[in-house]
């Protein structure tokens, strides 16, 4: 399979609303580095700030290095330790930087600006690589313990200053039997306001995350935690803010060895 | 045209690499709130965080709201002045930070790592919505000028604490004539880096923004400002340092009137 392929000639209505994370991946099927360099080099054709393009992608494929980023890098979470591949999505000011300082002149970008472009327009190219790789049917997974060992992955990557990890995709040949679940969203009316922001009173919110608390999957999360409800589950297990704080230190830290004034 | 149609015909490989920005909108044809509901519906099965969906989008669409927004958000650029609609993508902890008060518990993502995750997912919406709508035939413009007016755009579309504008999308449907030419990308070796980070030689770096620097856009530029080269452009006219530094300090502020302990 290549992007060479047709765009399968389901809706666009019915492709982008059943899509949905995979996190089991097909051990006997590898990503061949043909289809890596196709994703990204399609992906990269999307916008990006003035064309500065301040990012860079490692693919890492390699068995042995595979297994490393997983553990180390990733908790060893499964959707990372059966991946066949994970791209590392990247900040990175320092090739525009030596760029600019090859041609006799200062780069300006080592600011919170600079930061939040750079952040901004890796994400871009990272959601582009996944729809890409969905749409010829390759299976995705988001590693957002990305932030949370950004030292350890910038370490095992070889990262240089100028260049920090935001985020990674753990890429596979989706499992024939995969069973996962896709979590409901929230109302539409939650998301997008019209013209101005719309504030909405407390039974509505309430109402708006009530779908979300009666998933058995909800359910199952607060028995098993002997918690009130799902609220607690974000606070106290999943996102506590004490571990919120311990990995935003390290990942200023990051950005600072980086290079980043912020 | 709604998202009930097909996907285009093309091929993966010709649709994501022949995508490109559009700055010139047919004034005859406006966008119905239909589309832009549905625009959103599918871009936000896009991956999230947690499923906590910490953004909002606000759609502006009524003609003088449009022409406000474009003047004193967007500098009057020509993509926000011809635009139909524009979509302002916000980082929103208020929402979830609310259901978790209601729920009786304390949230904790007033920090780096809360701002890093929603700002990514954010980034990741945008570009969903992005594609979904030049799939279905629309124009886009990313408008970075977000960041740099980013109170003027939290009054006037009345985001309150824990909401903050992260970038914005001019839609329209394109131009017949439109005569853009897509500004062309670095060797994808300059992104993408086989299992470590490859830090090239000068040379190289010289040589992979060479076809970037002979562009009849560039000359011009370089010219019209009478500058030695391309990357003068940058430092000098396009993102100076002391400009980046000022609109960093203005975001800085929004982040924390927004709440966050940045």
């Amino acid at each position: 399979m290549t992007t060479q392929q047709p765009i399968p000639s389901a809706t666009v209505d019915d492709f982008f609303r059943n899509r949905r994370t995979i996190r089991r991946f097909d051990p006997s099927r590898e990503i061949s580095p043909e289809i890596i360099r196709n994703i990204i080099d399609l992906a990269r054709q999307a916008p990006n700030t003035g064309n500065m393009q301040l990012y860079s992608v490692v693919a890492t494929t390699d068995p042995e290095a595979l297994a490393t980023l997983a553990r180390e890098g990733h908790f060893g979470q499964p959707a990372a330790t059966g991946a066949r591949a994970i791209l590392t999505f990247c900040i990175d000011i320092r090739r525009f930087s030596r760029w600019c300082r090859l041609s006799g002149t200062e780069p300006g970008l080592l600011n919170l600006q600079g930061f939040v472009w750079s952040a901004t327009d890796t994400a871009i190219l990272a959601q582009q690589a996944v729809t890409i790789a969905e749409v010829i049917g390759l299976g995705t997974c988001y590693l957002g313990t990305t932030t949370y060992t950004a030292d350890v992955i910038a370490r095992l990557l070889n990262l240089p200053e100028g260049v920090l990890p935001l985020t990674s995709v753990a890429l596979g040949w989706p499992m024939a039997d995969d069973s996962d679940i896709k979590e409901p969203r929230l109302p539409l009316e939650a998301i997008l306001h019209d013209e101005t922001f719309a504030d909405p009173a407390d039974a509505t919110i309430a109402e708006y995350y009530r779908p979300t608390e009666d998933t058995p999957a909800a359910r199952r999360f607060v028995d098993e935690n002997n918690l009130p409800n799902l609220a607690h589950v974000f606070t106290q297990v999943r996102y506590p803010e004490a571990q919120a704080r311990a990995f935003s230190e390290l990942y200023l830290r990051e950005i600072r060895r980086a290079g980043f004034e912020i």
